[in-house]
Formats: C-alpha cells, sequence, structure tokens
C-alpha cells in the first residue's frame, strides 16, 4: 500500500511499551528509525518507567490465574492504558519530541499457543490486554498494539519476537554476534556474519535469573542478587553443581525452549533442601547457581554457536557483575559486552524498543516475526493500527 | 493519509459482519461501495447468516454475566471467529467476488459507558470479543473492528451508530424521511431535507418487540407473533392501553435512551398479571401491546418530528404488519415502507451493512460517530485495522 512507502521514506520517532509477565509496571522508549539502504537505523532518545501500585499489581496477577468477570477485565485493561499513557508522556517530555506513532505490547493475561479444542475447534490462544484507542485519543498518532496474535494464528509460538531486533542492532558482517537476554530464562540468538532475517537461530538456554532470585528469596529475603555480590562471596557446591549439569535441557540441540514450568521453584526446592541439614553456606548456593546459569549458557554457546563469538548481554542478568565473569572464565576467547556499551541501549529498554522497532515495520508494510525462530507458517505484519480519531 | 485518498478513489468491495446481544449467530453483508461527490453509493451484493449451536450461544450469555477465565475468553473468540469466518466466507461465495476489506463487529460481552472508579480512574469501558487477525490471514485482506471503543473515549455512548448508515442510505434533499428500527427496542434517525452529519437527531422511542415477545413467549411458548398475525385476532383492552400510555418515557423530549433495563419483563409482567384472573383472552393482550408499541413510536414522531414523513421502517418488527398497520393508523399521513422495498437491503442485514459501511470510512479515513446522537465531544475515525498478514 502507498501509506508503506511514504512511512519508510523518512525518519520517524515511534514510542514503544512494554509491560512483562513480572507485573512490575511500565517501560517506555522513544526512538528515532530510519529506514535506509535495507537497513533501519535505531537512535534511543528517551526512556521511562512507571510501576505499578501493589494492588493493581496484585489485580493484573490474579487475572492471569483466576476468575473475572469481562467488567472487571474491561476495567483493568482502562486503568492499566493510564500506567501506559503516563510511562509514554513522560518519555515524550524528557525528549522533547512528539512521535510520529506509538506502540504497546499490553499486559499478557494468557498465552498458550498449545491450544485446547473447544467446541470442535482448535484454539491456540494469546491475550495482551491493551484498549489502544486510549492511547491514540491521547498522543493523536497511530498506535499499533496486539503484536502476538497473527505469528500464533500462522502456526508460531507468538515469541521470541526480540531476535528481529537483535539481527537489526547486533549484526556485523565481519564478525559472529550472540545476542545473549538473561531474564528469568535465558536466550540467545545466533549471529554469523552470514545471519538473514530468513534462517536465524534463537533458542532458550535454560535458567537464568529464576533459581538465583528464588534461593536469594529463600535464604535472605531478597529480590536479586544486586551486582551479584552474594555470589562473589561463596564458593561452588561440587556435589550440588554435578546434580545441576545433569539436567538434560541445556544439551539438548536447538529448536528448543522452555519456561518457569521446568525450571521450576519446586525442582531447585528438591535440589537444595537435603543442604539444609549440612554446613554449606547459603552463599555457596547462590555461587553454585549462578555458575550453573553461566555454565549452561556456555554450554549451549560451545555446542551450537561458537565460543570466538562477541557476547552482547541484555536483561536483568546483566547487572550480574559475577555471572558475567564466570561466562568469560567458561568462555576464554569470548568477547562478553553488555548491550549498553555496545550501541547505547539500556539492558531494560531493550523490549520497549523492541516495541516500537515492530510499530515502525508495522506501519511500513514489512513483517516482524521470524518463522525459523517462532515456528510460523511464514513472515507477517504483525499487530493492529488503531488511527488516531 | 495518502492511502486514505487511494482507498476512496475507487469502487470497494466489503464485507460486514455482526452479531447481537440476542446471540443468534452471525449475519454478514457484502456490499460494494462508491465514494462520489461527497456521497457514498451502497449496493448489496450478498447477505449470509450463521447460527451459534447451543451451548456456544449458552457460552456466551454465560460470559456476559458470570466469571470465567482469560483462557476461556480467548478461547470463545476464537471460536466465535470461526462462525464469522464462516458466514463471510459464505457471503464471498455467494457474491462470487473477492472482498478488499472486512468489517466485525464482534460480540458485545459488555457496555458500560456510564462507567465505575477502579484505583483512581474513571472506567468507561466496552468489549466486543473478536481476534481481528483470525479474519486477515483467512481473507488475506485488512480487518476493522472494535468499532465502538473510541466513541466512548471520546465521553461518548459507542451507541447507536446506525444513524450515519440511515443518513447516507436514506437522506433526501425534498422529503422528510424517518428511519424506524424496531428491535427489542425502537428507535429513529431523524432525516428532514436539511439533515446533515453534524447536528443529526436519532433516539429510542420505547418499546420495539420486547413486550410482544415475552407475552407470546409466556402465552403460547412462542418466541415471536409471526408476521403479527396474533395481535391481528386480537382487541385492545382499553384499562391496560391506558396504563401504558402513563409510562413517561414516551413522551420525554429527545436526547433520551433505554434499554430493557426500563422496558423489563417485571414491569409487563405487573401490569398483565392481574388480567389473568379476568376472561380477557390473550390475542387481545398481544394485541394491546402491538398497538402500545406503534403508538409510542407514532407519539414521539408527532411530537418531535412529523407525520408528513416517509417512514422506512428495519428490523424484526418490519415483518409484524399488524404492527404496521396499527403506526398506519396512528399516522395517517405518513408514508410507511420496508427497508427492502425503498432501498433493497433486507431489514436483518442493516447490522451487517453497517459495519461494512463503517470500515470503509475507518479505511477512507473518514469519522463514523454522530457527536449529537452519541455525546462524544467530537467526530472519529472508528475502529483498528489489522493489516492481513
Amino acid at each position: 500500500m502507498e501509506i508503506h512507502r511514504r512511512w519508510l521514506s523518512r525518519p520517524r520517532v515511534v514510542v514503544g511499551a512494554m509491560s512483562g509477565t513480572s507485573c512490575d509496571g511500565v517501560d517506555a522508549a522513544m526512538v528515532r528509525l530510519h529506514h535506509h539502504r535495507g537497513r533501519i537505523k535505531i537512535e534511543l532518545l528517551s526512556t521511562a518507567n512507571v510501576e505499578f501500585s501493589l494492588p493493581f499489581r496484585k489485580a493484573l496477577l490474579n487475572a492471569t490465574e483466576g476468575h473475572l468477570t469481562v467488567e472487571e477485565l474491561a476495567e483493568l485493561g482502562i486503568v492499566l492504558m493510564d500506567y501506559y499513557r503516563r510511562a509514554i508522556a513522560e518519555s515524550i517530555d524528557y525528549a522533547g519530541i512528539s512521535p510520529d506513532a506509538v506502540g504497546v505490547h499490553g499486559q499478557t493475561l494468557w498465552h498458550a499457543p498449545v491450544g485446547n479444542v473447544r467446541w470442535g475447534i482448535k484454539c491456540r490462544t494469546t491475550f495482551q490486554l491493551a484498549v489502544p484507542a486510549v492511547l491514540a485519543a491521547a498522543f493523536n498518532v497511530p498506535v499499533v498494539s496486539d503484536v502476538r496474535t497473527t505469528d500464533i494464528i500462522l502456526g508460531g509460538q507468538g515469541a521470541p519476537l526480540v531476535p528481529i531486533l537483535d539481527w537489526e542492532l547486533l549484526r556485523n558482517p565481519t564478525k559472529y554476534i550472540i545476542a545473549l537476554n538473561i531474564g528469568g530464562i535465558a536466550n540467545i540468538t545466533l549471529l554469523p556474519p552470514t545471519a538473514s532475517f530468513e534462517n536465524l537461530i534463537a533458542f532458550d538456554t535454560g535458567p537464568g535469573n529464576v533459581w538465583i532470585d528464588y534461593a536469594m528469596q529463600r535464604y535472605w529475603g531478597k529480590r536479586y542478587d544486586v551486582g551479584g555480590t552474594t555470589a562473589a562471596s561463596g564458593q561452588i557446591v561440587p556435589h550440588l553443581a554435578a546434580q545441576l549439569q545433569k539436567i538434560d535441557y541445556v544439551t539438548v540441540p536447538p529448536p528448543k525452549s522452555t519456561g518457569r514450568e521446568l525450571f521450576s521453584q519446586q525442582m531447585i526446592e528438591e535440589l537444595i533442601r537435603p543442604l539444609d541439614r549440612t554446613l554449606i553456606p547459603a552463599e555457596d548456593i547462590i555461587t553454585t547457581l549462578t555458575w550453573f546459569t553461566a555454565w549452561s549458557i556456555a554450554e549451549n554457546i560451545r555446542r551450537y554457536a561458537t565460543d570466538q563469538a562477541t557476547i552482547v548481554v541484555s536483561g536483568g542478568g546483566a547487572h550480574n557483575a559475577t555471572l558475567l565473569a564466570m561466562l568469560q572464565q567458561e568462555l576464554p576467547a569470548a568477547h562478553i559486552i553488555r548491550l549498553t556499551d555496545y550501541c547505547s541501549i539500556p539492558e531494560q529498554a531493550k523490549e520497549a524498543v523492541l516495541i516500537a522497532y515492530i510499530a515502525y515495520r508495522t506501519l511500513g508494510g514489512l513483517p516482524s516475526n521470524i518463522p525459523s525462530v517462532t515456528g510460523a507458517s511464514r513472515p507477517a505484519i504483525l499487530g493492529s493500527i488503531t488511527p488516531p480519531p
């Protein structure tokens, strides 16, 4: 369509906004995007964050698990959009520039690409709560939302979407780059010099912070190991390390993906509870879990990529210095660098930048899912566009 | 935007699809639309209807009232879209033409423009279940959905949307036209020769079929009075007629709107139960309720429009010959004609045509809500556009 060529014909400013499954709040990022000779340049202009109130966070978490009325769901949507509106407005204020468009991920309240049969129909479903009309009216620009559904309709998992951003931001014609995101689960996108949109490989390597965070909560009531200082103060427990290394997932060849179902609280509890009767200090457990995260990432890179790569780290785990040091020990030939040091995008803004980037592509008529990663039958333009009223 | 001029520059074929609050099934209508000298010509190409299965209908009705999980809601959406897909595919098959776009209303599971305050935010909400990505993938055309939300965000009621179609289809530079829709509730759109988009008047006159249908169910276990034959066989009960005429709503000046809350089963039950102890035949009650519907429409037309008008009737009540005859008796100077005889659009296809028409306007960058009717702060482009993948 004509709109697409016009949209891509000059630089555009887009705000992306994202709230993750941890239900903490909304991250917004304003970026300037420029389509030039088949590549899209991404320049970060500002970021903002608004945290959910505790009662609202609880209501969202309840909605992911319990029963509610459609009235309650619709009300959650309006309140959620007010948080999004504030985060987006903040990013606009900081940059002092009006955006050409907004992209919103919405709050994932349900994601089940496996699906059930209901009334004779196979229902593969995902549900991102959002009311884009609120933001289209507030900012008077087109709003792109609901970016996961189409991939699922086309047979894909609706996730991960981040590899296309890794490809755009990080690929290099002379270097092998690996994008490593350490969230609850850790995942990598492989970017050899020959990487193309069509044949990208991305997969989950195993645990990210999930078990470290659990153990920090269990022993000290803390949410996470700030900077990796606790892990730095302990020793690896050889018996626990050996047990962890037996987990099949790490060495299974890709494609593969996992979640908190496999790397569960129950599983780690079963492994560490016997140690309560020993004199092993809790710090040593944190150290061992941190080492296992580093080892499982390194093992996947050794087996299925190359240990000579430049590894660009994002996600909360990028702030865990001990984890990164252990990863460097495991992969002495690799060059490990944080995302912000590599391309000036803060690690925690990456997903909001992703949503802005996908919104830009959708308005330009470009597909954003990668079939070799999600399993969809074909590349697709993602999301719905709500025009300004 | 450039796309708008291009979209409007030549005739477009659009399928509209609608499922109403009665939860019976999906109506689809394929129309050809042609923007020419400020007017949009609408040519009906085909219609189709697919009925919901009884268990699915029950599940939808339960969703409007009870609690459910987001998983269940998402699954209902996928199954609903399969009904929509079948109705749209049928209308395409009948016409033998591929559409340029699809519009879907979705299933209203919640509508509360009054709203509640939640977490300090005023939440005025409406929820039309739809998964437009399913249809965008199935038919490979843009899909317009969620056409009520923006009007609500702008302070309106999100309803009625039909007056703009009445204006487009029926307005006449030399005649006073009144569009009369007799559904559960009856409503009219006034189209004097001077009618313009900006100052349209449309309002509910009072009951449509709601009480007649209730009494048919009560006395004979039938869903409605087919063709008005029962009403034709009875006499008006003067005492009951006098009581009905005392209902304030009918004579209150517009703007006004009502629903089944006022014209409730409880209210009519209280009026007719005392007659169970008399010898008055049930037919006479049906006749009286039919007369009251005709009288309340006529009284509003006499007071707030003109009895010299051409009245174009749509909705289920257009098939009640006795009701139309009584209306003619009340308004002897009026010219009463069914929609299908006036402009070849079947009465029951009007709402599906409306959705196609709104989708066409949205893709052409034209607003579709009428602030003087809905109460919104301004005209707005309605809905979201899901591009084909």
